[in-house]
């Protein structure tokens, strides 16, 4: 069973609920309903890793409630504070405490985060410019003027390892960590599959063409609302032709060498880290 | 080898070309340079299925071009002309066009129509409302005001079958034509895995739990802009409780069945069209 970070959300995120004002309206006013409790964009956690939580009646006048879901029936709310800005890069102190979420926490944590930096980019209606206000319990915008409907974007990214002669293509960002190397990754664009995506960015990114690509897995990764598509493809040759604007360097590396690292033993680079699906999918690589 | 509908486009994307204005100038006044005709949103095509195509001489004089990519070194454009409205509706026109669309042309007019129809409901800026303007060779919006930067939505969507006893469940939508029956589908949420939003909505719509959610093909949906993501997940019984929000009927169907639709004999449903994943799905799963 594969469980990749920021998977395993442990809320019903009950749909009707949304679509339903009296229903909600019960919900946001029951004395057992919680709140999610962040400092900023970043969460509080304690020291088994969870999340941190208050009542909902210790929020701000003017907050609105998302939705999160229910557990046991008992509603799980996040707030949006108008006028918040969305987050300003991704601080050290978060992806320390992501090493330390337990599991089920970061995927709660995940959908909040992304709703509500979306909710701070999206007060205006991009059909005709007026400002929207928040509907569906948070879950998405309307305009009071043109009536366009707006929902939160998920952005599919593919990220993937090209195989070849049991070795797989790692790459290098110029704004990794030193010593790091990862899978390839790119968003999908309109008009293209996943594995049409997958082919296409190691092409631009490192000139090796790839065919049979197959999934493995996904995660969410709310920087800001990306979904992550995991898959791995079979390189025709190991030539490998850089995009010096999108890498910095890429390397073929061996089986015993992701296994080595994977287990913090010394080896010719470093690994992503655990939360990310790229961790899972040199993981799944490396067993096979 | 599976090949979905609007998949197998035979145009080279050319990212690079997006970010270098020079050479996108030159490439806009290629006099081999072609353009999309179209009527509106819809394609006009040939007798073999092939998509028109003018110079691009023949632009409006305020079209925007959007660089669909190359063909052996030729550009190759579909115009965005301000003011042009959204598509409305789904012509039945167009759907008994898709039928007859050559492998690959489908792919160069999905994505085409939905980048051209994200223009047209993207005119603002959705972080402060002002006016955008169109950018990276038509690939994204920018912003005079704020400077934000948007790109096309690509909406992933999961759609899948239950599995459970060697029978398929599907369902049916009340807009569906008379006997169609199809796979399940909605669209994927932040915060949750392709898995867990398959195993959601077949909660939500059918009250069936499922688990080893096991991915099988993706294609893009142009109606505006979906990542179809199609799936089976192993049911843990067949007991069926409708969302009658979502689902006229839904009912559990053999393999032997499928096979028979499939090959248009009569059966207890009509299937999908061929250019939709859902008819790809079905053809995989009763050929396992």
């Amino acid at each position: 069973m594969i469980a990749p970070g920021f998977t395993g959300g442990l809320l019903d995120r009950s749909d009707a609920l949304r679509h339903d004002a009296e229903a909600f309206a019960a919900a946001a006013s029951d004395f057992r309903a919680k709140l999610l409790k962040l400092d900023g964009y970043d969460p509080e956690i304690d020291a088994e890793g969870r999340l941190a939580w208050t009542s909902i009646a210790e929020r701000a006048d003017d907050a609105e409630l998302v939705l999160l879901g229910l557990e046991n029936g008992r509603p799980h709310f996040a707030a949006y504070t108008p006028g918040m800005g969305p987050p300003r890069g991704r601080p050290q102190r978060l992806f320390a405490m992501l090493d330390h979420l337990a599991p089920g926490e970061a995927a709660t944590y995940a959908a909040a985060r992304s709703v509500l930096d979306w909710h701070a980019r999206h007060q205006f209606c991009a059909n005709c410019g007026t400002q929207t206000a928040l509907f569906r319990a948070g879950w998405g915008r309307t305009c009071p003027n043109c009536h366009a409907e707006h929902f939160p974007r998920v952005d599919p990214v593919v990220i993937m390892i090209a195989e070849h002669d049991g070795r797989a293509l790692l790459g290098r960002q110029p704004a990794f960590p030193p010593g790091r190397y990862s899978a390839l990754a790119g968003f999908l664009e309109p008009g293209e599959s996943i594995e049409e995506a997958v082919a296409r960015e190691i092409m631009e990114e490192a000139g090796v063409r790839v065919t049979n690509v197959r999934y493995v897995a996904s995660q969410p990764w709310p920087f800001p609302s990306s979904l992550m598509i995991a898959c791995v493809g079979q390189a025709e040759d190991d030539a490998i032709t850089l995009d010096t604007n999108e890498l910095e360097d890429a390397i073929w590396v061996s089986r015993d060498d992701v296994r080595k690292v994977l287990a913090n033993e010394p080896g010719p680079f470093l690994p992503p880290p655990p939360y990310a699906i790229a961790n899972t999918l040199l993981t799944e690589w490396a067993a096979d």
